[in-house]
């Protein structure tokens, strides 16, 4: 959490965090300036042992103090003059303004480097800042950098936030299966008031209308896939499909705090009606991997081996896995889950490929999502909770209690 | 526009481009797949005179191959296996995944490298890539790039998206209007239907929903602000002050298509009531301003002329602008428009730093947005509308007609 920096940036052996760039989908920036929305040009710097400070252009004063950080004027140096002295060059004028601030605030040593932005304007921005600061060393960190590090446990403001969205998530998981609940049915389909049949577009539309009634966000979008969709893990669900009964309806639903902020990340599948028995089994076995993963979590255990406990589950019940069946398009088909936060994909990342680095930590916010396709037999199934690693008994708590019923009675 | 690019890339010596990351927030690879919705671990690369090639990984298929390019699939590169060599190391195996299409679809030569991630990563890539290629010459291009030359002018599907996004945006303009002059007035405030001062909350809430409605979204925000946060141009309007009348209200308003997509831009500034004679006298000012500027708008104007003639119109009529008062707050504050498209702020910038290196070109489709700001006297004054740049006869044509009047009946 934030008050690791100072202890991260010592054992990394950084002096100084170099942040570029706005608060929008920029979760390095964002995750500094406590909620405040500034725009591309926003610079910040956080020395060892001393304040953070930001500098920001003129026109966003008021939002830049927002942020409780020391606030720095780019107008202080006089950013027009620089412009007309590159030509009209955004990026050599930010050179020589990053010159300066680095003079005047003292900034040496090894410098870690966040922010999101085009791959060109990265590669000339710390070109040219290497040829100007020869003595500075700019760190381009492997994952997980010490942001990230501090950014994979939450203090408990942070997840108060998130069990706040977590509350309005599941109402809109509530009011979907209620909608789907109240329709009438006609040759296995539900139709709508106006006759005809219910389509995954105007399902689709209800959810975005009742995630904007709560103020969420949808930056991702969402999955609310039926049958044959259902069987491809990223398949978003086809507007035009039909709501048919007796088929997988998968909905995966992520939004995050409007303005930009936390994500929550839920899954359940659903059958209208009634399911194949095939179906069933399989829905059995994927409640039964969730249940043993969440119940084995622990502070300290290995990411690897939630995934690999997984693996051995699936394969002992006659499922394929990319473990057992490289390349597969039926079975178990990819990770176990991931931490959530400011992103919505975070360290750590619970699958084998993580090796013997990521280890569970105290206070780490992560979803569990186990499941399985089968593209062939047209239906897919997963099955996902968020939940907290508890700081004082080391064991997944989880955040949103929702019942994991398959049938939908029509 | 997309046709160019074959020119564009013979013009500028680049063999190829590569483009990483997802569709969201990543307007290099949305403007090349067409809409399709594919995620972060994908690539593109594009041949001279050769079929754009999707590489997505397996789940994302489907969706892979609505861009209706060439799609290949990750799996065939034995992605687990590259995984477990490089121990977990993503950004390591990508770096072999590379290497590997590079060598099947015998990209080389100068390459153009496309797509937003953090600094880091795009750091270690490329220092990677050069190691593993020497024959290749990564290209770090100076803004404007190809690809943002391109995408500054915008064929008619294009045109014919912002067309549908204005008009759904100025009818949530319209919505705006009328909700504040329906409310009833004590003591100057305008008060709701529950007897409380109707606050900047309140309306931000229903412009949301209007917009939601229309199948938009706001993924920059908006401003919605009143008297002195309108003098500060990019503040968002405190939630909290209470709708009175008499003070300037800069509604800024820039949506985009649901899903990412194109943006619009658009902004009114409206007393409610009455207005003060010194807000009334500025305001023809800035009406007058826009007006200069949409008439003299031409293909091969240079765009750093449009700036110097608003601020030479400003500093006629005793305004401060930022070229005659460096670092005013006062006057006339910002650049005079920019290119709107899959990004808010594309090219061209109409400003006198662009120098002169941007010109208008037919089928540009840009913003002009003169504003005035008095923060002392408690007002700010911003007008915006959208053009597109007339193929034939190269004039400016406004993208949703709009009325500019001032004062908004209560």
């Amino acid at each position: 959490m934030k008050t690791d920096l100072e202890y991260l940036m010592a054992e990394g052996n950084i002096d100084a965090l170099l942040v570029s760039g706005g608060t929008l989908y920029n979760p390095s920036m964002h995750y500094l300036t406590h909620g405040a929305q500034v725009g591309e040009a926003t610079l910040l710097i956080k020395k060892r042992g001393a304040e953070t400070v930001l500098i920001a252009i003129d026109m966003e004063r008021e939002e830049a103090e927002k942020s409780g950080l020391t606030v720095i004027d780019r107008a202080d140096y006089s950013w027009p003059q620089l412009i007309k002295e590159q030509g009209g060059d955004y990026l050599m004028a930010s050179v020589s303004m990053i010159v300066a601030i680095f003079r005047d605030l003292q900034v040496s040593g090894n410098i870690a480097v966040y922010g999101r932005a085009e791959h060109a304007h990265t590669l000339r921005l710390f070109e040219e800042l290497k040829a100007r600061l020869p003595e500075v060393h700019f760190v381009a960190e492997s994952a997980p950098s010490i942001l990230e590090q501090a950014q994979q446990t939450k203090d408990e403001h942070e997840v108060a936030r998130i069990r706040r969205l977590a509350s309005a998530s599941l109402e809109v998981i509530s009011c979907t299966r209620e909608f789907l609940a109240s329709h009438s049915v006609e040759d296995e389909t539900l139709i709508t008031a106006r006759g005809t049949p219910l389509t995954v577009r105007d399902v689709k539309g209800e959810i975005r209308r009742w995630t904007f009634e709560r103020n969420m966000e949808l930056p991702h979008g969402f999955i609310f896939s039926i049958g044959g969709d259902s069987a491809v893990p990223h398949s978003r669900g086809e507007d035009e499909s039909p709501v048919v009964l007796g088929r997988t309806i998968v909905f995966d639903y992520f939004p995050c705090e409007t303005g930009g902020g936390y994500f929550y990340d839920f899954t359940r599948t659903w059958c209208l009606g009634h399911a194949p028995p095939e179906v069933e089994r399989a829905y059995e076995d994927v409640c039964s991997a969730l249940e043993l993963a969440m119940s084995s979590l622990r502070a300290g255990k290995l990411c690897a081996d939630s995934q690999r406990e997984v693996n051995d589950f699936f394969e002992a019940r006659d499922h394929p896995t990319l473990r057992s069946s490289p390349g597969t398009r039926e079975g178990y088909l990819h990770s176990l889950g991931h931490g959530v936060g400011l992103s919505l994909h975070e360290h750590p990342k619970l699958s084998e490929a993580s090796g013997e680095q990521d280890k569970l930590q105290p206070c780490t916010v992560l979803t569990i999502e186990p499941g399985l396709y089968y593209p062939d037999q047209g239906y897919g199934i997963r099955i996902e909770d968020m939940c907290w690693i508890d700081q004082k008994n080391g064991k997944a708590e989880t955040i949103g209690e929702f019942d994991r019923d398959l049938i939908v009675s029509v």
